[in-house]
């Protein structure tokens, strides 16, 4: 598949190719180039280039890809066409900030319900419904979920993990500060916040040291 | 500066080094091998080999690192004796996750009070204020914050981040799903919580195709 070897940067950048491409209109522009759309996003061309080439292949000389195909081809690379459902453990801040946070279906992956050791049935934001545990196990199989986010604390992250493994996910986004055991074949993907921030944080004071030494 | 070259992911690790040496005690464990922190961790030995030698230099043939003066390397490196202040602008879900989240000081990073356009004065957490956007510039330059959080919708990021930069904040920490324009010196680092996702699923895209081609 072409899709799934797509690099994340590139990833990142399609929405925005495709919201470029899907204002022009066809009649006036079936063709476009790497050039054209480049200047338009103020992005470097050889990077423009590389990623509608692993995307959509090479160009034809001189006319660059036809609008229509490319459009198609780049809506495939996100998943337009086969949405990947998932579900969400940890209905608090953080997992609700999740659940509302807009941005996922439009890369492809829709959150389908969220499940919390404390609560009842209930309707969240009148789309996706937060369920209590014990219909975890029914629910996955169901729906046949592939796709877990952990979002519960440090505390209960292993355990919810294993739930999550013994009913058929396959993939999981963790939240939770902590390192997660998983069997062979599973997918474990840490999104750690803190270290982002640390991160940013010392590329802070390696500019401010350098302002320091200059001024001494 | 020895710490502010450190890579993330080594970064990353610190904190799981320093938990272990902690638990030593300095008498009957006056020095400590690379060899054997990689096999109490379960981490690859040329790993932390590298980590250790980035952070405080090489260790003494035979014997290793000194304990204690380790700790206070690693220590160093994730800012317990040089806190860094940050604000947070945008008190919704995700911008109370983040107040909640309790791993930022791990990092060296506090966040000191939180903005909101839409609220007056009040305590979140018994620690840190919620306090109203007019206050936003005196309190930044009363505490020379440096570093800042924007977790606003995409419609007022911009200005957020601008009246971040006229107040004097050089790193921005941006949850908001757009790009942002930012003066040339100031650090800007984009969390794209999509973006993960998209990447996470792709990764099961992939291995569920090599599964389904392994069955035809």
């Amino acid at each position: 598949m072409e899709n799934s070897s797509v690099a994340k940067a590139t990833l990142g950048r399609i929405p925005q190719y495709l919201a470029f491409l899907k204002d022009l209109s066809p009649e006036t522009t079936p063709y476009i180039s790497a050039t054209t759309i480049s200047k338009a996003l103020n992005l470097g061309e050889v990077q423009v280039r590389k990623d509608l080439a692993m995307i959509s292949g090479a160009g034809k000389p001189r006319r660059g890809y036809a609008t229509e195909e490319l459009i198609e081809k780049l809506e495939d690379c996100l998943g337009y066409k086969r949405l990947t459902s998932a579900v969400l453990v940890g209905a608090g801040r953080l997992g609700r900030a999740l659940l509302q946070y807009g941005g996922f279906k439009q890369f492809g992956v829709e959150i389908l319900a969220a499940f919390d050791s404390n609560v009842r049935v209930m309707t969240y934001d009148s789309k996706t419904e937060i369920l209590p545990m014990h219909l975890f196990d029914a629910f996955c199989r169901e729906h046949t979920i592939r796709l877990g986010i952990i979002t519960v604390g440090e505390g209960s992250a292993q355990l919810v993990c294993d739930q999550m493994v013994q009913s058929g996910i396959t993939a999981i986004w963790n939240f939770a500060p902590c390192k997660l055991q998983v069997p062979a074949g599973v997918l474990l993907q840490n999104e750690n916040l803190a270290l982002s921030l640390a991160h940013l944080r010392n590329q802070l004071l390696r500019c401010q040291d350098a302002t320091d030494e200059q001024n001494i």
